[in-house]
């Protein structure tokens, strides 16, 4: 191990210390928080469900709309959905490739659009999951600009997160947090491993 | 809405289809995934819990050690400490600017090392995760051979995930699956919005 010197790993540490303490001190405000997960890596839907995890941790009320089913049963979905405090729906039908059939692929995320928007509209709500929205805007399954205006009519408290590749520009520029994830390895395309239960599915 | 048409739109999925179906031919390896979820982005840590929710939900049985405790109490660790196929510590005693003592953090992460050491090398622990480690690796508070062979040696089957920013270029070879995650946007630090309950917290 490179050796540190005690004296000075204190020193350094108190002055990040007032730093964060400053910034901490700046930021004041209070207020529901638009987050979006995008990007190519692995980690998006889960980071949502694991704020979701959080979020029940404090007590507070959730929703999840997910907009695309996978083909498997899904993890999330088994310990989710019986929660107390959890209002879960699934309404996609499958990944589109699966489907081929775009009418229908509308409809459904239609139909998902309703339930999320009644979330969205409901105070009772603390935060909204919207997984895999984005997949549904890029194919074009539901109008933007009603998305959008939904997201910024909701209640001033509550915290919606939109998870999936390809999100939008207007909604990046609407949303208040936008992390970008980026594959630097993956073990499926990369290594011959099949999806595992607990990590993809 | 820009138009799509349908008939393009079902050829194009069912091409999709066939290239998915090859891939997920091709790989058929079960094996488990050492995960890295790195970078400066918010979403590193919450993927992991909510890879753990995902392992919680098909019966799998979990380990977490968190090796960065924050100054505030944990949505998170309220959630997941309690509840049945769990075993949950956390053994840092507060961000190491809190604590500007470097023997104690060194002895704090390698008696956390401890935990982990046993979880990794304890078949009946489906999913192992080492929220943080990054850090500690980071200030070197732990010997990151030590880190490295534990890790190789788990069980086949177990998958292991670590979280932080600055992950070792040596532990990032290693993993099966590596993301970076990016800032893009962010409230706290852009916009003045305090941490939030549920997002942050």
């Amino acid at each position: 191990m490179k050796k540190v010197d005690p004296q000075r790993h204190a020193e350094r540490m108190a002055i990040k210390q007032r730093i964060m303490n400053e910034r901490i001190e700046a930021a004041d405000k209070d207020q529901g928080v638009l987050l979006v997960l995008t990007g190519p890596g692995k980690g998006k839907s889960s980071s949502g469900f694991g704020m979701l995890a959080r979020a029940l941790g404090h007590g507070m009320k959730v929703g999840v709309v997910q907009f695309i089913k996978g083909a498997f049963s899904t993890g999330e979905e088994a310990f989710f959905r019986n929660l107390p405090n959890v209002e879960y729906h699934v309404m996609g039908e499958g990944y589109t490739w699966d489907t081929q059939d775009r009418e229908r692929d509308v409809q459904t995320a239609e139909a998902a659009w309703e339930v999320a928007s009644r979330m969205l509209s409901d105070p009772s709500f603390d935060m909204v999951l919207l997984d895999e929205l984005n997949i549904a805007l890029r194919y074009e399954y539901l109008n933007l600009d009603r998305v959008l205006d939904d997201l910024q009519a909701r209640p001033a408290m509550q915290h919606a997160i939109v998870t999936g590749r390809y999100a939008p520009e207007a909604l990046i520029e609407l949303a208040d947090t936008v992390t970008e994830m980026k594959v630097v390895k993956h073990a499926f395309k990369d290594q011959g491993v099949r999806a595992q239960k607990g990590v993809e599915l």
